[in-house]
């Protein structure tokens, strides 16, 4: 898989380089499907009352072992559902080695983490909760503390029947609010379905540099604009970690070490800083370190070649991922017991 | 004013205990006045621009100097715009000696925090953020920080005109939006109002001992439950602080020692725990204190004699107090730049 895509890409690249036109003309159809509708697992079917306990649970300090950092503390509504800081802050006000990366249309990926390390929300829900750097939490000690709030006993019930407060339910519950979760209707969106108008000039022109010469759709394609594949993409290491072997911790396939997860772009306005460790403050400096082939030079595959942009070019390209800026999500705070 | 106060109380409490019947009965007319409207200060008037700039500087971690700890870190609107420890935790992620005081109207308050230790929400709001205890910013640095986010230098000025980004226009539009954050339309509000049917008989009974018999009202009287003085009601020190002097750091009176500020009990179902440390777990709990007279016997004032409620009365004390609890206040996260 790793090695046909490997393959893949240096075919594109050299294509890239020989053809010198774009692969893409702004007349033929656009490569991208419309985000399909959200698909909630058989396991864990969507309600109302459980997506609003889920969310009840996310912005409920009492999850931490401290009882006082939230879910949202780093997927803060207000700042993108990450936190704007380049490496997230966890139990003990510690920066942490990685970047808080986006609920925004999470519930597409088919795996979690900046290494993918889980395989669904569920999983991942309780991963920060226990983590001792991030929320500290004990589970049981947390089924103990939900159960002592005499309306979380009452609403668990009412959504899980008499299983009631279980790890297992808090993760579904917290997963299914978070699948609720997507950017939607943004410009790219209503261009896409036709309305042309949707789009200036200069971010068709910038779709066209994303599609063609800037090569970022080797990786970033699909509906949610990610392969859903791990890159080492040539990142300086920042912050506590001196080195950070992203994908290889989980896989040991040398052909993940220092790859991390194609993040989705959708929304991505909103993200900043960005990078698996948040060392690029803005999406011109992300444009910048493409076009200079990235910042550490080995170990990268061929997609990372310098990309030649023009200052009009790399404009462009940042009116377009300004494009796939969705609606806003606006959130309410829940009321807590 | 404190010696005129202190033998007022003690006229009462002599009064309470030879008369032994209820002050207030039911049918005289209560002896509370509505909820006025908010005022906001002649150099701080209200605009919609200006609260709205406030709610997003409430929910910004940037005003902290690690960039992760809000204002509604420990005053969340979804725990009543406290945080449900029973001391507030700050910078650090260090246990504080006080619980954190709700913003709910506290635009009524004369004086603000929990030793009055400031004159105005425009005072207040610059105490915590730079507090190295609390969210540890220098306010030199949070200017720069917020004329880096182009977004926000242009709400400051279409706010404030030419004086833009400044520490008290930061403090100005935070105090505006707490002035917004009012409970109203509590049950007590509309029976006050003449809706006899708002509140249960056993209610009904709960006010008029607090009224009467548990004396509540020496203290927790006016339209918005607080005679806005500082008492010594003899709580047991806990937390990090030994000894908590409370307004005598302020005013160095003797009478002072030990003394904290009446709280509003509107919304008092949403603020759990109780006292300035935290100490009370329930209302019930709170109502148990006062019917014992405190935990700390020395140096209070008469009204903290042992009330004698029989467990009846302590129920309905506790129905009334549950209809200050005014409607919902429901806020949607602002989408900070």
């Amino acid at each position: 898989m790793k090695r046909n895509f490997t393959i893949a890409c240096f075919a594109i690249f050299v294509l890239s380089i020989f053809t010198t036109v774009n692969l893409y003309a702004s007349e033929e159809p656009i490569p991208f499907d419309p985000l399909p509708v959200m698909q909630f697992p058989t396991d864990n079917a969507y309600s109302i009352e459980k997506a609003q306990l889920g969310k009840m649970l996310f912005f409920d300090p009492r999850l931490s072992g401290s009882n006082w950092i939230r879910c949202s503390t780093c997927h803060d509504p207000a700042l993108g559902f990450s936190d704007a800081l380049p490496r997230t802050i966890g139990n003990g006000q510690k920066e942490l080695g990685r970047h808080s990366p986006t609920v925004i249309n999470t519930g597409y990926n088919p795996v979690q983490f900046w290494d993918g390390r889980a395989k669904s929300l569920e999983e991942q829900a309780l991963g920060p909760i226990q983590a001792e750097g991030e929320m500290n939490q004990n589970l049981d000690d947390l089924v103990k503390e939900l159960n002592d709030i005499f309306e979380y006993v009452r609403l668990f019930k009412q959504v899980f029947g008499e299983e009631g407060i279980t790890p297992i339910n808090i993760a579904k519950a917290i997963a299914t609010f978070e699948r609720t979760i997507v950017s939607r209707n943004s410009s790219f969106d209503k261009y896409l379905a036709g309305d042309k108008k949707a789009m200036s000039q200069n971010a068709i022109n910038g779709m066209n540099i994303f599609m063609g010469k800037a090569r970022c759709m080797l990786c970033h394609n699909g509906p949610n604009f990610t392969d859903n594949e791990f890159h080492n993409i040539g990142v300086k290491p920042a912050g506590p970690l001196k080195m950070d072997n992203g994908r290889y911790a989980i896989t040991k396939a040398i052909d993940d070490k220092g790859a991390f997860k194609t993040p989705t772009l959708r929304h991505i306005t909103k993200t900043a800083p960005y990078m698996h460790n948040g060392t690029e403050k803005t999406l011109h400096d992300v444009i910048e370190f493409y076009n200079s082939g990235g910042d550490v030079k080995k170990n990268l595959s061929p997609l990372m070649a310098p990309l030649n942009l023009t200052k009009k070019e790399k404009d462009e390209l940042v009116e377009f991922l300004k494009t796939l800026e969705g609606e806003d999500i606006i959130i309410t705070l829940p009321l807590l017991p």
